[in-house]
């Protein structure tokens, strides 16, 4: 699409309305939003709270297949679905995560959709928006700054330098911060000690700023949350160092959600950010929940692959904030599904059914994956312009020979114009299941955590079992003797395949989840499980994509994406 | 003063204009500004451009004696000053600096003035404010992965990794990111090397972002800023690594500069915040420069004493910025004098007018170093309600008999009321300066380092010399070489005395100044030089400041000072 205008001169050309339309048009009054500018918005405390006893809309959850280099377009899907049921006549807010600056000065980009269908200002808001994700980090490593000054000032709670498991983190993609050595070059620089950065999107800060129902539940999530252990193996929480009061502080506006607007003026709040393969990928409850009760029907995301934001959304994030999806949306492209099928990257323009067919496997898994949960759902079938008639026709082909619903979207190129088939589907099936209670997590968080995880490995990403490391298994243990086991589980785990080997695409067999480590995340209200090599932080690429970016001296940008 | 209001209950009862109605009275339009809330705004680019062939108002800087633990207040006679010169109703605007996270979450709290004498709403410009501060420490850690990546992706630039000068930057408190090692754990995390963090306010990020005169300056000292050495000895410069545009891109919104409002509603711009003692302690040039343009008389503060912001703003930011100071106030308290006089904190209730008169002497030389500019002054003597008034006619008596002119102010008590004395001896003391042209800096560009150096240690500080360690002396010689010579410097050194050692305090004779290190900040424009043992990275107390501090569910805010 190398002839098309970019995704930011389509950005950059909107007739954006004023923040206080769009928030006029769903109800709100003017001293219930704080402007950030003219185009963005925080809804007021004030706002949250009358809205608290309002009835709710209906949640629709857009997931996908596995990603892959040739790019699904989730956040499209999920902007442009929102803008064609606004088509309708109907109240709809899109629900979003905010970008982190890792992606967006890396590799990936930054969230905001594309084409036809984004978010915007998407400038502001793929660099540091209103500055929630600082506000996070600043009160992520104001934390570890009071763990250390209080081992350096006499160490009262006689902190094990070796077991504190606090990280530090920063909103950067940067590899030299995974294992670093601090505290060193004499006693006034404190004690020594290796400790380790991780993307702020994988912070427990992150989890626990996107799953408080509240700022009284933010405070106690904070307090609660164990940061180390003491030389006797007592653990040590953030109300042990009483700092608790201080970081729920550096949170209070961050903490308000974001109000910010399609390209057709669909009204989108968007609102923490963790990533879903090293967090639990979905942005803050209390966005979500705001946008209920502002709308009738809310659209939401969860990142990457269908077996890491879909799974966590519906049994980390669902469970804790009691939310009920309706429906979901899965989105698959027929490119993406062809390099599921063995298809390289440069080879994507040529007509392959047989590929398609091969990596048609995939999108089924994932299909099967939302039956489980006992939700309905539609497959979106975004469309590329190079995409083959022939290949269409195969993929309907499958889709009516395995009974599944699918609609065709076009929304990059025509905005929610190209989501009208999709958006029509969706009402008819939220009508259909308009009593739909059958939606329920896969496990309890009373089962066992191997139990738990063995539930996800074989369930959702197709697994024979799972294998737990050495370490793995003694830290099992330690989170069941201290108590903490009753909660959901958070897996760490690659993106690009439903195993925890990223070569393997498509649908593989035979084989097994390795669980690294685990990390028991108190304040947040889940235990992580690390798979196979998964890191949280990430590196750079060799040539950034910071370093096409540009602003010109009447501050125009080039090279954003 | 425990018995009265705090000044975060005095912040919080404020009666705050809109900040559209504070814009509009300093001729603003609507669309001039960009509201962060009802009550902070960004100027914008159009503003700034409008207002740019305006003539200019007057510069007052405020400064004061060597801090103490007593307390001076400049901030606060600086607002109070602001304040009565709008009282004499005259168009004024104080501008100021950002306070920085760490010593707010610290010990020395914000920087938002006290008592009367505020500008708000402190909470939110002590906490994150428009989210400047992030967006320099982001810039300056992009910068630090993209030299990190260089070179873990093959090191095309051939960049020794012992020789970065570059370092990371945090906005905490935090001692034990002094002295770390990086890219541990095997070659998947980069190169090991020994790395540093610095506190955000002592960055060259922070000081390229505060002496750029517009968007188009910032982006070019972005790119010639040196970042490390080649291992055949060549300077990288971050052009080499073609990323200034994303850094400036990531300054986009910052670089506007902040409007807020004091408790009697003049105009305050805050913006910028480098520390005196670590950098050069003064806020943005264009934060300034706006502020001239804006009202007829700027009243700006340089941070800890003469010795440091004024020093630095003076031979600094007025040459580079080519501004021209019309008077200075030197603020000065019993308390501190008496202590500069050897009477300890416990004893400063107690009347002691012999060590009021041994202390007098630190204020003195101040005074001689405003002569020595060529600048007008008046000495404020910020009263406290313990002082005793035998104090007050020995430092009456002192000031005649040495001709110093001064004025009392009670601004913390009195808001700008407390402020008259001195707004209107200033008012007669502009008036006799009208057409005073005698403001020169201290020492030519040309002269080589150590005389600079030197000139500055003599006459600023009253030293007999200065003593390069081998290290500087090398250092010296490397930047001759390298042409970077003909700049001013920055000379970092601890605020509590005259000299580099802080238990000298008063006016300390018969020292001389070590020159531990230099670095060249050629973004910035300035040689950094280190003093004594000062570090660019503070440590916390053994009790922060944030274990006072709290939310209550309400969204009140308490323990921020």
């Amino acid at each position: 699409m190398s002839n098309l205008v970019t995704d930011i001169e389509i950005a950059q050309q909107a007739k954006m309305k004023p923040i206080r339309e769009i928030a006029a048009e769903i109800g709100l009054a003017e001293n219930e939003i704080e402007c950030y500018g003219p185009y963005k918005a925080k809804l007021s405390n004030e706002a949250i709270r009358r809205l608290h006893n309002r009835s709710n809309g209906k949640l629709i959850l857009v997931t996908s297949i596995n990603p892959t280099p040739a790019g699904e377009g989730k956040s499209t899907v999920t902007i442009g679905l929102g803008d064609a049921i606004k088509q309708l006549g109907k109240k709809a807010i899109i629900a979003l995560r905010e970008p982190s600056l890792g992606p967006v000065m890396g590799l990936k980009g930054g969230a905001c959709g594309g084409g036809w269908s984004q978010v915007v200002p998407m400038e502001d808001i793929n660099l540091h928006f209103t500055g929630d994700l600082h506000a996070i980090t600043s009160a992520n490593n104001a934390l570890a700054s009071f763990i250390d000054n209080h081992i350096h000032q006499g160490n009262e709670l006689e902190i094990d330098p070796r077991k504190i498991i606090w990280k530090r983190a920063i909103d950067l993609n940067d590899r030299v911060l995974r294992d670093i050595v601090i505290g060193l070059g004499g006693e006034k620089n404190g004690v020594p000690r290796e400790d380790h950065f991780e993307i702020t999107a994988a912070s427990e800060m992150m989890a626990i700023f996107c799953l408080a129902k509240d700022f009284r539940d933010l405070k106690e999530r904070i307090a609660r949350t164990v940061v180390a252990f003491t030389v006797h193996n007592e653990p040590v929480t953030v109300q042990d160092l009483g700092v608790e009061g201080a970081l729920t502080l550096l949170l209070k506006d961050a903490f308000k959600p974001n109000l910010v607007q399609t390209l057709e003026h669909t009204p989108a709040i968007i609102h923490g950010g963790p990533f879903a393969n090293i967090a639990h990928g979905c942005n803050s409850l209390i966005a979500t929940k705001t946008a209920l009760k502002l709308a009738d029907y809310v659209i939401t995301e969860a990142g990457f692959g269908a077996d890491l934001g879909a799974e966590k959304f519906l049994d980390i994030k669902c469970r804790i904030g009691e939310l009920n999806p309706s429906a979901v949306v899965i989105v698959a492209t027929i490119r993406a599904l062809k390099m599921h099928g063995g298809v390289p990257l440069k080879e994507l323009h040529k007509e392959n059914s047989e590929a398609l067919i091969q990596g048609f496997a995939n999108l089924k898994k994932h299909v099967e994956t939302m039956e489980q949960f006992g939700l309905p759902y539609i497959v979106a079938l975004n469309r590329f312009t190079g995409d083959h008639s022939s290949e269409i026709a195969t993929f309907d082909k499958l889709c009516r020979e395995q009974n599944i619903p699918y609609a065709l979207t076009e929304v990059w190129e025509k905005g929610g114009r190209g989501g009208n088939e999709l958006a029509d589907k969706m009402m008819s099936l939220l009508s259909e299941n308009n009593n739909n209670q059958t939606f329920a997590p896969l496990y309890e968080v009373t089962d066992s955590i191997e139990q738990k995880l063995t539930t996800i490995a074989t369930k959702v990403y197709g697994a024979d079992g799972i294998k737990l490391s050495a370490k793995a298994k003694k830290q099992v243990q330690a989170i069941e003797d201290a108590g903490w086991a009753n909660v959901p589980v958070c897996i760490a785990k690659t993106q690009y395949s439903l195993s925890d080997d990223r070569t393997k695409i498509g649908r593989p067999d035979n084989f097994m989840i390795s669980i690294r480590e685990l990390k028991p995340s108190v304040g947040a209200g889940f235990i992580v499980a690390y798979a196979g090599d998964m890191l949280t932080m990430p590196g750079l690429p060799k040539r950034p994509a910071a370093m096409g970016m540009d602003l010109d001296e009447s501050g125009k940008v080039t090279g954003l994406f």
